[in-house]
């Protein structure tokens, strides 16, 4: 099934069922009102959101209307961890390279991996709201999963059986700060805005034998200003899987439900396939003509992320924000305005 | 006002309030069942919450009952973010020297401060259940504080004023895990286990005049095994206030209600005041005899954390840990235990 969360004004939103074909979408309020909530007893809410997700995609469903990723929340609007990894190696060997950032150690042993904020995540169509373009904005488009409780010591393949639900990333990098927070060594604060998610949040089994052991064998399509920079292969490349990926976070502790884990830039070696980060092709430059040519984004730069399916169909709806400056900036509740501003 | 969350099975227990002295409790049942729907809306709920309070205090409350530092979870059992700081000098000065562990650039002009896992903190009697011995396992007691909502570009004095609630803190570092950690740049992931909170947390005017401008002056009791081996006074050395801390956090995103931001260990400057955690005392030992003699916690070993008003009374109840091995170890909720196991 596939789910999505509608702005309703609140700071979870409301939970709505989306149809296979993104055509169409129905509250599921009566079973479930927040994703959080669904997570938290999945195995009891489920199936009751797999009937009326059935009813949905037959044409039965009775309250169904037209579903519009504008009025979408990210799936989960905040939850209790948001770990985003580099599991791509050819992303790791052209992104953290001498003079542009320090190589970090061990890196084919063991998952890079960083944790950021997931107090407040931001929907697919929402703007990127940051103070200044000397940052060096970029994107980085990527998959992520939700996980279920996984114990602490779980292994690769234990941690695969506790992927929930799948989606896409835009985990946004402010590159000019981030060298100087990887030689502190404690990881990504400031160079990691809030991050935002595809419309649509889909269980495993929507991606037929495109999901395979905790791989996705599709492409990653990324738009930039409107012209495609890149058709990346998130499948054969993922250095490391999700489920070790999780594995890797589970060492020490348990992964409760609703945590989110990334991919980080889905990158392939074969460089014809473009970029999921700018970053990237600024260093092939770099390496290739001795200076990177391609500036960061700047205000009203669009970026689009999608994947489609093996069926030509958009699977998780597409990522479509605009980087825009934080003058026009406001949280977005009542309550929230009232706080320390 | 004081505040707790009473263990009841569910993932986010029942807020509770609980008397100035501790004795005494009494469900907030009525008013907000969870510490995370008051910090949704503060403003509302505060007021309501306090005259429950004031009651208890003074005896009237109907349906009070004792309480019980055993029965608590974290107040906030789980949040959307945890980051703790290295707030004091003379901790990044002890336990960041070559040898031990890289000394992060520029940690005089800006924060020291990682992201940690909110998904699931422990109650302030929950053990510490960890597979080995071998990792280094060190207690880190701090002074941590709940926020509201601040936004994107808060100053620090903004940002002090969207402090709700203060608690004590006890981050357990895996400090065998921490070195490479800290050389890969990302942060710390496996070396920083799930964190512990105070069974109590208070609202700022609770504190009097010992809340001075986003310091705690207060003396900081850490005890090993029954040991007292740090008596260490929170507020003077506080490079960095708690406003500080959040706005540098806030330079590039929204904190979002129920964020949480911890001091890191509180110490001092004058060594006969003790430690907040083993690593400082290991660091002394190096510096005045060439080897660190104490050795880390071991399975049995107990850590308790304490603060005293300047009444001589206990503030937050008492952080009282043990550390057990992982064998011992299962998720405690029955859907949890059904999860990848």
């Amino acid at each position: 099934m596939k789910l999505a969360t509608y702005k309703d004004g609140s700071r979870d939103g409301q939970l709505v069922l989306v149809s296979r074909d993104l055509t169409s979408a129905h509250y599921a309020t009566g079973i479930a009102n927040q994703l959080q909530a669904v997570l938290d007893d999945w195995n009891f809410m489920a199936p009751q959101l797999q009937d009326l997700s059935d009813a949905l995609n037959s044409g039965k469903a009775r309250h169904a209307f037209a579903f519009d990723p504008q009025q979408c929340m990210a799936p989960l609007p905040r939850a209790g961890l948001w770990a985003g990894a580099c599991a791509y190696r050819s992303h790791v060997a052209l992104v953290h390279r001498p003079g542009e950032a320090p190589a970090p150690a061990g890196r084919d042993s063991a998952p890079l991996m960083y944790q950021g904020g997931s107090d407040g995540f931001l929907g697919a169509c929402d703007a990127v709201l940051l103070a200044s373009e000397a940052y060096g904005i970029d994107f980085e488009a990527g998959v992520a999963v939700i996980c279920a409780d996984v114990r602490l010591g779980a292994t690769p393949a234990q941690a695969l059986d506790g992927i929930r639900l799948l989606m896409l990333v835009n985990d946004v990098s402010l590159r000019h700060l981030m060298a100087a927070e990887l030689a502190r060594g404690l990881g990504l604060l400031q160079s990691k805005p809030a991050t935002a998610f595809s419309p649509v949040t889909v269980t495993p089994d929507e991606l037929g034998e495109a999901w395979d052991k905790g791989r996705l064998h599709l492409t990653l399509q990324s738009s930039w200003n409107g012209r495609k920079v890149g058709l990346c292969e998130a499948g054969p490349e993922m250095t490391f899987h999700f489920g070790q990926l999780m594995a890797h976070l589970c060492q020490t502790r348990h992964l409760r439900a609703g945590a989110i884990m990334g991919s980080g830039a889905v990158s392939n070696q074969d460089r014809s396939r473009g970029y999921s980060c700018i970053a990237e092709k600024r260093a092939i430059e770099t390496l290739q003509d001795g200076q990177a040519l391609t500036e960061f984004m700047k205000f009203g730069d669009t970026i689009r992320i999608e994947m489609k399916g093996r069926d030509g169909q958009s699977v998780f709806g597409a990522i479509e924000q605009e980087i825009a400056p934080l003058e026009n900036a406001v949280m977005k509740r009542p309550n929230q305005a009232q706080a320390a501003a």
